[in-house]
């Protein structure tokens, strides 16, 4: 259990955003916070000291401290546990004056209350057991989601999904691990409690379920942050007239010099909900100038780190120019991972020769990893047909499924997911009980760490800090 | 009685500022707001249809719009009268996620709410007599106010305190009208209802009032935007030295060539909860440099606005030039409206003999509107005491004092000041009694204009226009 210093303190925060408002609210948390509040707190004119205090009952009234009238305001308070931390809680809702929201919090903090640090509202709420830490992590998520798909996700975390499904897989483990150490204590007579091919079957199942919640963390980031787009091709093939169709703007600076793109250049673009991150690469060529080298590795770079990659083909070239550069783009994708999009441009300037030379390219890149789309990013043309080809992209990700949004569970997953396959191993060599029970207490740990069940002071430190001062 | 277009919709907007936070509040104000709410919300597993809506009680639970989660939330309710609008209000406090905010407002009005314009709930509070015209502008400068003297002028204003004091006048005068009104019915008769020395001293007794009211304007006005200090002298004598030295950093360019200050430039300094808003002027000298030309006619500009003048003199001239630098500050100055304070700079340099100058110019300035201070704004010597002088200033606002801090209050008090006038003179001028009742009319809808027994929807526009949305 964690032993916070300072635990027992009455804290005290902003919990709306910073600046002017119609309204700000204040939060009050802490064995101390409904005497304090009731001190500066007058209701129909009467101190609430005499009044008493009702719980979830919203008071009107006027804060006034030491005969000065402060605001207007109407406080509520939570009982604990019913409240979001699990302590007593008042919040007091006053104009949204940064004046008054300064004043107030300095008369609290002269009446006994402590300015709380970040994240703290919401880590007494884990400690009080309110909720686990990736419901708590979800809260910020919550709070930063940008698309209504990141929305979904932190939603559907908030709710404890992720959480159930580590409990049963923790459950298991704890079982094997059990049966396993058991055999430890009648080292001596040799038994074995657990029937090794039980034991092997199980731990493959918890193995490929761990794996599929590591495996997610592609997706979820992806949909938390973004899902990474890299626009790709040769120079002058319209990659930032493309980029600049999508945006509506002028974003990217577009000439006819070729290698004008020499930084990547990044976009975010919130489709039917689901937010893209699109990054324009410089032109893949070869060069002898040092920048636009530079610029060129890191475009090869982006295309790895992609999860989609639009390839930017020219209409105007021969059937062979064409072929070629597309070979070139298929050797960076990697299409176990990645979804690839070839989208030939410039076709408004087609005749007819180069509409029947588009067939052929399109029976050469017949793959369901690879959509093909004719457009004119200059002229607006077959845009709809690329937005739809995103949008396939987003029924990839089910409302329902479990994504994995949060690096640290990730890398709680890859590490429990590597002991486990240490315990694989162990069986197979048949490897002294021992050891291979102190690799499922490793893969224990890991999960544990997830949902908070085990953790340390550093560990909290770290995710609390990241939340805002209020939460 | 005012008649709003749309005012009966149920209307809703983000009453919490704008961005990212811990939680956000977001407030719903009509007929509907009860019944629109409710779809949207369940409390402990059940719509909050099913259980019945208690007033003024928070209850937790989550928003659902068809089956999707929203969000967590604290929803209550304030039925009509007892809310801010006086209608029936929901205030739903969801996380504090920008996502989450506008998703909601989107839901909102999806089922029957309307976005609300600027200050909206406040004008339907107006609307329903909540408060009158004063107290809902006072609700605008408390949110807006950034000192403590500001904050509290407000809050005055708020509590009703102008209010009162002009109902009396009103009142007062509305007897004086009737009296004399009732003389034209009988005209024929020739009666006098009024005792004419009565009316007299009653009407120079409310000119009084009318005109102290008016009056303070200036201080109050001071006191919401800040109290104008101009720093005025010749070149060189140290006016940024000492701006920045009272500020605490490098705000104006300081330099030994004259005539660096080119601008005037503003910076707000609060001391001991008063706002004062500091000018330094360019350096009062005779030049042919037609920008300098520029900056030194605003100067003499700014120096007449100010409130307190801070006049600069360098310790390092001769007592003659000091003197008639004194003086060209003196011919600037209105000592019936402004305080001077002269500051005697550079103080660290002076010799025995420049110590025996400084008291004959002490002598010299022997007066109760000007303070004499011995400074080095370099070496910041003798900053206390300018601290102090200008602290002075502070006593001259006292607490209980009925401030005017609205131009638009000002301008009707001096409207009503010229109709009373206007009464007077024809009271002497035995002029026709219609004629003086006219004006008494006005006088009487000038002052009524204040608190919003009389108005007009362009003026509720005006005032309610400059809210934030939200309140």
């Amino acid at each position: 259990m964690l032993n916070h210093i300072g635990n027992n303190d009455t804290i005290c925060a902003l919990a709306t955003p910073h600046g002017m408002g119609a309204i700000a609210v204040i939060r009050i948390s802490g064995a101390q916070a409904f005497p304090i509040v009731a001190t500066l707190f007058q209701s129909q004119g009467k101190p609430l000291e005499i009044i008493g205090i009702h719980p979830n009952k919203a008071y009107h009234g006027y804060l006034i401290n030491k005969d000065e009238l402060l605001d207007e305001a109407v406080v509520t308070f939570f009982k604990a546990p019913h409240s979001f931390t699990g302590e007593d809680t008042a919040e007091i809702s006053v104009h949204g004056s940064v004046y008054v929201q300064q004043k107030l919090l300095q008369v609290l903090v002269t009446h006994g209350c402590r300015m709380a640090e970040a994240g703290e509202f919401t880590r007494r709420a884990f400690v009080n057991r309110k909720f686990d830490l990736t419901q708590a992590e979800a809260i910020a998520d919550l709070i930063n989601s940008e698309s209504e798909a990141a929305h979904r996700v932190a939603i559907n975390q908030l709710k404890g999904g992720f959480s159930k499904e580590l409990q049963v897989l923790r459950s298991k483990l704890l079982e094997m691990t059990s049966l396993i150490e058991l055999e430890l204590d009648f080292s001596e007579e040799d038994v074995e409690f657990a029937d090794r091919s039980q034991l092997k079957a199980l731990l493959q199942e918890t193995l490929d379920k761990v794996n599929i919640l590591k495996d997610s963390f592609r997706l979820g980031n992806a949909i938390k942050n973004g899902i990474p787009v890299a626009i790709v091709g040769q120079t002058n093939t319209g990659k930032s007239t493309l980029l600049n169709t999508l945006l509506g703007e002028d974003r990217a600076i577009v000439s006819d010099i070729a290698g004008t793109t020499r930084d990547t250049i990044e976009e975010t673009l919130n489709i039917n909900g689901i937010l893209f991150r699109f990054i324009d690469t410089a032109g893949l060529r070869k060069t002898d100038e040092t920048i636009e080298k530079i610029g060129i590795e890191r475009s090869y770079k982006k295309i790895q780190e992609a999860t989609l990659v639009i390839g930017m083909l020219d209409a105007t070239k021969d059937y062979g120019s064409m072929l070629s550069a597309a070979n070139d783009i298929l050797e960076k994708v990697d299409l176990r991972h990645q979804r690839l999009i070839i989208c030939i441009n410039k076709v408004d300037t087609l005749s007819d020769h180069g509409v029947a030379l588009l067939g052929r390219i399109r029976q050469d890149f017949n793959n369901d990893a690879i959509m093909l789309i004719c457009l004119s990013a200059k002229h607006h043309l077959g845009i709809d047909d690329l937005y739809n080809a995103l949008n396939q992209y987003q029924t990839l990700s089910s409302p329902d499924a479990t994504l994995v949004t949060n690096v640290r569970h990730y890398e709680a997953l890859a590490h429990a997911s590597e002991s486990l396959k240490q315990v694989q191993q162990g069986l197979e060599m048949n490897i002294p009980t021992d050891l291979v029970s102190q690799d499922l207490r490793q893969a224990l740990y890991h999960l544990g760490s997830i949902t908070g069940e085990i953790t340390t002071d550093e560990v909290l430190g770290n995710i609390f800090s990241r939340f805002c001062i209020g939460k």
